[in-house]
């Protein structure tokens, strides 16, 4: 019985095999992600995994299809497990937004999921981070998003020597599109040509860019030049003011695929591009009245960031810790005499908040302190023979026991974990 | 454009509508599960939402797809959104239990997925906490996964008041139809009719029971006696010798559904049963070798605990904290000159661990200290027009109000929490 071609098992370390998933990364990556959001004031939301297939082809057409985990289920509603969270975002706030004060600044970790028939061996789920703003034009919300991406990325240990925020804007784009007498109607043709550019030949580009009117010298031109527009120097120069200028830089590469962005785009990169992007994301601020039906018109921007690519990053670079057990105390039981008394110490212990493991079957005394030593467990402890209020603890790292009261054990347990806080 | 129905949307608090979901409650559960469950040694692991439909089927028979969300997949394959986790976790334990040291307690926290057609209105996705353990037969064991799930609902700020765990065997029932003469096949219509006996008429079951050799008042005496076996008496002092003995009871109107239990059986309910089953679980030894097709023979154990039924009680019972922003320090930015040095300083507060909010755009002073105010935050501080290094630091709670060079506003700061800090 195997699990379904493109689907993740995350296994607790060490890993069974070189090539399975870590749940322990995965926990990791995870709390860095929650923990750095809510540093900057993103509250948390979720949605549904599956959603009507509508609200996907409403926006993206019905060409997106071929790319969904789309089925018809026992109602006969025509479903697709979620490809992206945007839509279902944008369907949460057009709702409800007049109960939050703008700007509101949310995140979320959903899992999402793609089919598509021709890549064998891709993966058909992954998670990413989602962190999006609904209701702020100015160019400083853009940066304050960018820069909780910069701290995101810093959080699991990247630097600016490991990767950049390549930021570029659809606003510059038209403008270059309008300057040259391109029409509304071909704007999109054209931002799609920008966007395969680094990956096509030059042939192709020019003859596409030709057709639309445009000549490829003069593409390569703009962005070799790669002059910022003032909204994107007001983003720089507010990333500047918080030390994060040399984490991103003008490309006008870049310009994201999706149809919904509407200002700044970005995406960021490895800085020796040996992976996918690691993030993306923009400005999309007709996103809502689409998917409102014209009832809410709110400015929004967001990015989302994966887990795949971020993982293989950090696992080249070298940046994951090293993942234990998570044990901290091992209570040793010396004979069954004293399993009574010894389950009542191990509930004191994990009352006060530590991590206890023990052996629940009878088990020579040697067995047991070598199954804490494997655990890592820092402490080891039990219950007196003659005196069960008494408990030997022995502070692993520094071999040094002492015989104590119950209550004093737990006080040294937690002058130890104090000391040791890493909070500020 | 809705979401479909049976699906929820979780918003952060205050929510939109009375009867919206909290994601801030969902967050705060999850939390405690996972911190405790870590606290007894559990490891995280995870599964794909989507399985093969075989997985199911080949357990509990071609009937439970009426309930399963299932479908056929774009690559022709039956499948199904996970509606429990065991069979998953089943297929992971069996392919790579050699790696891990036994027992292996692991814990998860799924969302799961069910189909019903004739039920409107009801939910078609939750989210349940799964503890189990696998490679250890001793009672000592099913003592300790017990006292976990005692402890992840006094994490929440239940008590013995509050709800009790039934616990009850199927050894225990295997016996009573043993020694009345049933025979081994017709044990599991026998265990279904137990399973409904509480909710059933009495007719029903005598009538159900008659057929299968059985008298409604001999089934009845037995329960009524509630005499525990030589294991649940070991469950039953175990727990007590951990202070734990006032939250079980034997209760063998208890049997569980699920055709894969094997021993010992559990059903956590509150006091006043107003409630659905709170948590459920039991030994069910046979299940790796079913789902490993005999290559793989593992004891196992494990309980799962669903959000939903959770949740009301803690609703009714008041036990759920008042959630706010999570903004520690609100940023005040006096007027545009200083918004640079504001910025610098908002990374400063951010990159020490602190959750910082300001306004993106320009605002006059009072209108951001009353969204300072709005957003709970504990701290609001700003820039010194004269001097960038110094800041005003303004405690909310006391009023009182500081000018400090940066680093010792940081060190105030630290200082707070560290005397704040209720870990242990």
């Amino acid at each position: 019985m195997e699990r379904l071609p493109g689907f993740r098992d995350f296994y607790p370390e060490p890993l069974p095999t070189k090539d399975a998933w870590s749940a322990d990364a995965r926990i990791h990556l995870f709390d860095r992600w929650r923990t750095t959001a809510r540093r900057y004031g993103f509250r948390e939301y979720d949605g549904p995994p599956l959603e009507p297939l509508e609200l996907y082809t409403a926006k993206s057409g019905e060409e997106i299809v071929g790319q969904l985990y789309n089925f018809t289920d026992k109602g006969d509603r025509s479903v697709a497990m979620r490809p992206e969270m945007t839509p279902t975002l944008a369907r949460m706030v057009a709702a409800h937004q007049r109960n939050y004060p703008k700007p509101i600044k949310w995140f979320s970790i959903p899992q999402l999921f793609r089919y598509e028939r021709q890549q064998k061996g891709r993966l058909r789920e992954h998670f990413q981070l989602n962190a999006d703003v609904f209701g702020e034009t100015d160019p400083g919300i853009d940066a304050e998003l960018i820069a909780l991406l910069i701290d995101v990325l810093r959080s699991v240990g990247l630097t600016s020597d490991d990767f950049v925020v390549r930021l570029s804007s659809r606003n510059a784009w038209q403008e270059f599109h309008a300057a040259r007498g391109g029409k509304p109607e071909t704007a999109y043709a054209f931002f799609q040509v920008i966007d395969k550019i680094e990956r096509e030949s030059e042939d192709e580009s020019a003859k596409k860019l030709s057709a639309l009117g445009f000549a490829l010298d003069d593409v390569r031109a703009f962005i070799q030049a790669a002059e910022p527009t003032n909204e994107l120097a007001s983003i720089l120069s507010n990333l500047t003011s918080r030390g994060l200028g040399d984490y991103v830089k003008i490309d006008y590469n870049v310009i994201r695929g999706l149809a919904y962005y509407t200002g700044p785009v970005f995406e960021a990169f490895d800085r020796k591009y040996n992976f996918r992007a690691i993030a993306g994301g923009g400005r999309y601020d007709n996103l809502v009245k689409l998917i409102s039906g014209g009832k809410t018109d709110l400015p929004a921007l967001g990015f989302g960031m994966g887990d795949v690519v971020l993982m293989e990053l950090l696992r080249e670079c070298g940046r994951l810790p090293a993942f234990t057990s998570g044990v901290e105390v091992y209570c040793l039981i010396e004979d069954e005499s004293l399993r009574g008394a010894s389950l009542g110490w191990i509930q004191q212990l994990r009352h006060a908040g530590w991590a206890v493991e023990y052996s629940a079957v009878a088990s020579k005394p040697d067995k047991q302190f070598k199954r804490a030593m494997d655990l890592k467990a820092a402490w080891v402890t039990q219950i007196h023979r003659e005196d069960a209020n008494l408990v030997r603890l022995r502070e692993v790292s520094t071999k040094l026991e002492q015989n104590l009261p119950r209550a004093e054990a737990l006080s040294r347990l937690k002058a130890s974990r104090t000391h040791d806080s890493s909070t500020p």
